[in-house]
């Protein structure tokens, strides 16, 4: 039985890898690394970098596999994603198939924590899951990297927290403490609440990172000028924020 | 001028740790240990046992400090939560002037990540802001450890989710993919949706870990009875869990 360990390796500081983490990676025989594409180098760079760190098993061989583009064109954001999971699913098959010896061990670094707007957990759940053990490792979240550079708490004291996206965010309509992420489309844009705050954070937890905060009225152009520098400058952008009702 | 770090510790197992976390403890002079009592005593034990694992600096002492009990009894729970948070920023005040040297550094070891259900932030708020340089360090939450144990994702593709308290979640009603934490009342069992789910853990990380999930209606009554004997067995219990709705 092969085992397959999903590791999460924290938000873009090679410092959030936990010992657990750090612990799996020396036990994985092959230690799978996504090229996302030339735009996004940066990202296959921190896991290399995380790998030269961490990984002192001289049996930990690193491998490297083309990420196929999920097709945004599909109206049917579900169907789209099922699919691009079916063709994701087919490649890991592929390679613990070629790659990984018989009772042996392979690691897939995934960004931030496994658990949360990540696929890998569900891709590995179309393989045959018989033929497989396998383990999670939580790690860092963008949520945790946001609020720690910000210097804040998530919730207000005894109040819950909503983690949302930006699609979601435009259907659904602002709640107060509403972190969200995934949003290609600066949907705080077309906020107009005069009461929230937003902390808003860019390539969190690596050198770029880029941090604003402030009324959302008055921050907000700053923000969309801010980012839109940023990402033409690195190719790629990451970014998430919280908004919150002002208290007082 | 004198630097606090707020260090996030991960939610019972000591590997949670990040690397991150480890340089922090081991930059302090001081590392303060909260002792909630007798019941608790497990929980100082993961500090100490945290602190004899990884701080190698021969410079870091470590200060216990009594917690003093929250007044559960004041029907404001806002204004108890209030008096609470100014009776430990005063012990916050006085330790720190007592034990850490001039431009030193003093650790606090926050259980979880300092952003999520904790009052640490808050309290160190309160303290003279300009007489410190304060710093967070995120850490590995309950609901990170809970999903990975369970083998899910937190999320359903593309959907929000919502973090919340047993108290809230009697008064504002079930939603779908609600992580549940501060429960002591069992606040689920008072459900009787037959569509949720329910992935619930205790002592998650530790080795007293335990795990059940299922349709709520089904597991609910076991999840109830198992965790009125896990704490009296242990003298105290944390426990979080996920409601999510069944699929398909
Ligand atoms: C596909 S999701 C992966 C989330 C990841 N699993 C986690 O736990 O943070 C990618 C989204 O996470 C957020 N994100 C991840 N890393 C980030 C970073 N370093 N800075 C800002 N946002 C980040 C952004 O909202 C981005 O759109
Ligand atoms: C005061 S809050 C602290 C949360 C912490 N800061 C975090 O990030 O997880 C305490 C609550 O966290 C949850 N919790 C913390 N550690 C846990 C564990 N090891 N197992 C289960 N639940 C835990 C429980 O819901 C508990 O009531």
């Amino acid at each position: 039985m092969k085992t397959i360990l999903i590791v999460g390796i924290g938000a873009g500081n090679p410092e959030h890898l936990t010992i657990q983490a750090i612990n799996a990676l020396n036990r994985a025989d092959v230690l799978f690394i996504p090229d996302k594409g030339a735009g996004k180098a940066d990202l296959a760079d921190l896991r290399r970098d995380i790998c030269d760190r961490y990984v002192t098993n001289p049996a930990g061989r690193r491998v490297e596999y083309a990420v196929p583009k999920r097709d945004a064109a599909n109206p049917d954001y579900g169907a789209g994603v099922h699919d691009w999971h079916d063709a994701l699913a087919a490649i890991f098959a592929r390679l613990i198939h070629a790659e990984v010896p018989d009772n042996g061990a392979c690691a897939f670094l995934v960004w931030g924590d496994p658990g949360l707007y990540d696929s890998t957990i569900r891709i590995i759940e179309r393989l045959d899951k018989a033929a497989f053990r396998i383990e999670i490792i939580p790690g860092i979240t963008a949520i945790q990297a946001l609020t720690a550079a910000h210097g804040i708490a998530l919730n207000r004291i005894g109040e819950p927290v909503h983690i949302t996206t930006g699609r979601k965010l435009g259907d659904e309509g602002v709640r107060s403490d509403s972190v969200v992420m995934l949003d290609g489309q600066t949907a705080f844009a077309a906020l107009d609440n005069p009461d929230l705050d937003i902390f808003w954070g860019a390539y969190l937890g690596t050198p770029d990172e880029i941090l604003i905060e402030g009324p959302l009225l008055e921050v907000r152009d700053r923000i969309i000028e801010t980012r839109s520098a940023a990402r033409a400058q690195h190719g790629w952008i990451m970014d998430t924020y919280l908004l919150r009702k002002r208290e007082g």
